[in-house]
């Protein structure tokens, strides 16, 4: 495969004329694919039928089983952290005693949305309320998570970005950024980063865990939505972020988010949080006037399909089995079409949601401007990075789960032939 | 009957000496009663049963029906503002169109506190965030709703006490510290309201919706609770708040909340929250930073058992039926025992989950008591009012829903020899 940097004008025509009859084929098809969102597809939500049975009738008596194990009447309110089966379930999932879970409704964006929040105005370990100790700042491991940086821009908050690296966030960029005591946060998908699917290394939860940051009131976001989320065997192996801060004394540095959203029903999951003993408690205060308790009836719904992580684990395989086929159809296709050419790098997760895409810098952009003219819809571009600006203008975020396997091997086709088109349009000035 | 105040003192000692040889008597039974909250009982509860069969499975194609009216799959992500059928439901009973709807998950406390904190981080109406005008305060009704007090004193909002009358809140007053730039919001409990079971009259929701508050960011969080709860037929009517706003041009003025929390299920119920066109995109703008959206399975569920507001004012007779002989029990004991006697004053509602008695100034703390050594828990004395003191120590929540009708008629008999025993004590000094 000859680099299109090392190929001559001629050549680079000639090229250009090719991919643009192809591009044009594509167009007359009318496709219509979507692969902007981390969605799961119909398929997968099928694999977690069994919730609509969870809670059924006794056939003899007429009466329906609507209590947990320890015998709570799960229709009635009440029980502020959640069913204690699922703060078992999630503790061990999450490595953390069932005393530091809080299980809450469906949705883990809430949770981290109302932390944030409660940062705002009310404040952690007895600090001032954020809002009120100025400019505060938190730190954005890029590409990210737009909703993380969405929460931040809601709130006015400073967002700095770092880089993230194959280990993980640039550790010595957060270290030194730490010492500024206006920077209270930071976020962190610490296993398959959305977008690139990277899992923190050892050194780098270790070195999380042992950061001195100048505010006392200084939390990372540790959103591990993809905990138990493998799309190959065997998956990436995170270490346990609160037994590391715990050898540091750290205990309070971290605040963990999970759910079922990608395990069950996106829509009508589980969410989960993880803290600390004393920011437990600061989470209770809130809470406690905030609502009288979750909905324990899908929480018992979940904790009977789900007995123990094995459990989970198997139902996970189940999810891997569906979308490896996808995500295979997608690099693929990178490999076959953009491999060699110096124009493209992309990730392999071995697990997570997405496959991170870098094309030639400035053409990022363009290539979304093609897909779409063709009928395809990608992640904004630029939505991996704080405010929307994707400095160098480069990064794709693919999203292959919701589209048929078929559909995936379009889409990969399409966004292949836009990614050198681009190139060339770049190159040829 | 003859009042206390008239009695000899050997009339007093005779009545004492009776009443705690029947206290003692209580005592030595043991009981185990709790009319502390409004909590509704099993077998009201078990009307919904039906609930939990809405999301069946087709025997011959073995398909979930998932998909609401619509053809939105349910289990999926989406849908900020809820199922479009629980709109227009839940829009019927509070009098708005669907568009002014916001149908959200199981509890409209959390909706109530979301609504406070983003006035308190964010403001309403392009004002500045509640938090950087100084000390903010809210006119709290009296007696009224603890967890709506409690959210004041959480985020240290001023608690401004009116009366509550047969009428409603004491307007006069209401419309006198409305003149305060500093005030930014009332609590109000419209339909029977907790604890009186007071419903608003026309005269006062007309000179709630005419209000002209200094603060142009002053809302009033019209909480009605107990929009269909009846115990009477015909029960009381209210006045559509947001009608009577809009002949004012005050649209922006409200903020309603409901739930299904006492119609189905109080921990796995719906709630929703109404408000004006402007408001609404106000409180949708922060819920596209905090959630992908509401558990749509439950919504569904709920939009299929209740398809009109018809089904619901069937439901809630069901409930009347099972609730009025409680209540009954409680205003007969009551009736039997303290009519006459000078030493306390009651409500009989015609709706809501609670009897508020007024006892002698000074004595409800040792009414509390002397039912708690004698095994019955009544709502905690003074939490009915801001900052959980009640000025005159008189009055007492009865929440009549929980324990049966026997237990019920065992508690107020207790009940009512607390409250002879304590003026007794009072008056012989």
């Amino acid at each position: 495969m000859q680099k299109y940097s090392e190929m001559t004008r001629e050549q680079l025509l000639a090229e250009k004329a090719e991919l643009t009859a192809r591009y044009e084929a594509f167009k007359a098809r009318g496709l219509k694919l979507d692969m902007s969102r981390g969605k799961p597809g119909a398929d997968q939500m099928d694999l977690s039928r069994a919730l609509f049975h969870q809670i059924d009738e006794d056939p003899e008596s007429g009466e329906a089983d609507f209590k947990n194990a320890t015998g709570i009447d799960c229709r009635n309110y009440g029980g502020l952290d959640g069913l204690p089966e699922l703060k078992k379930l999630f503790g061990d999932i999450l490595g953390v005693a069932p005393e530091q879970m809080i299980v809450a409704g469906n949705s883990s964006l809430n949770l981290m949305f109302d932390t944030v929040a409660q940062g705002m105005y009310a404040g952690f370990s007895g600090c001032a309320p954020w809002l009120t100790q100025g400019k505060i700042k938190f730190i954005c491991p890029t590409p990210g998570y737009d909703r993380h940086f969405a929460i931040c821009e809601y709130f006015g908050i400073e967002m700095l970005p770092v880089d993230m690296t194959p280990a993980g966030p640039d550790m010595d960029a957060v270290e030194e950024l730490v010492k500024d005591p206006l920077v209270k946060g930071m976020w962190l998908v610490p296993k398959y980063s959305n977008p690139q699917g990277v899992t923190c290394s050892e050194e780098t939860v270790r070195r999380v865990a042992a950061l001195r940051p100048a505010a006392k009131d200084f939390r990372v976001f540790w959103d591990n939505a993809y905990v138990v989320h493998h799309l190959e065997e065997p998956g990436d192996e995170l270490l346990n972020i609160y037994e590391e801060c715990r050898k540091n004394g750290n205990e309070d540095l971290v605040f963990q988010f999970m759910s079922t959203s990608k395990i069950t029903f996106p829509g009508a999951g589980i969410a989960a949080e993880a803290a600390s003993p004393a920011n437990v408690a600061e989470l209770k205060k809130r809470m406690s006037f905030q609502t009288i308790g979750p909905d324990k009836l899908n929480q018992l719904r979940h904790a009977r399909m789900f007995r123990s992580v094995d459990d989970v684990k198997a139902h996970m395989h189940k999810h891997a089995e569906i979308l490896r086929p996808k995500f295979r159809a997608v690099l693929e296709r990178l490999e076959a079409e953009l491999y060699g050419r110096g124009i493209a790098e992309w990730t392999c997760p071995k697990g997570g949601y997405f496959i991170s895409l870098d094309v030639m810098d400035g053409c990022a952009k363009r290539v979304e401007t093609l897909c779409r003219d063709a009928g395809m819809v990608l992640t904004t571009v630029g939505a991996t990075y704080p405010y929307g600006r994707d400095p160098r203008d480069r990064n794709i975020r693919i999203a292959p789960t919701f589209p048929t396997v078929a559909e995936m091997e379009l889409g990969a086709e399409l966004l292949c032939i836009a990614v050198r088109l681009a190139a060339l349009e770049k190159l040829l000035g």
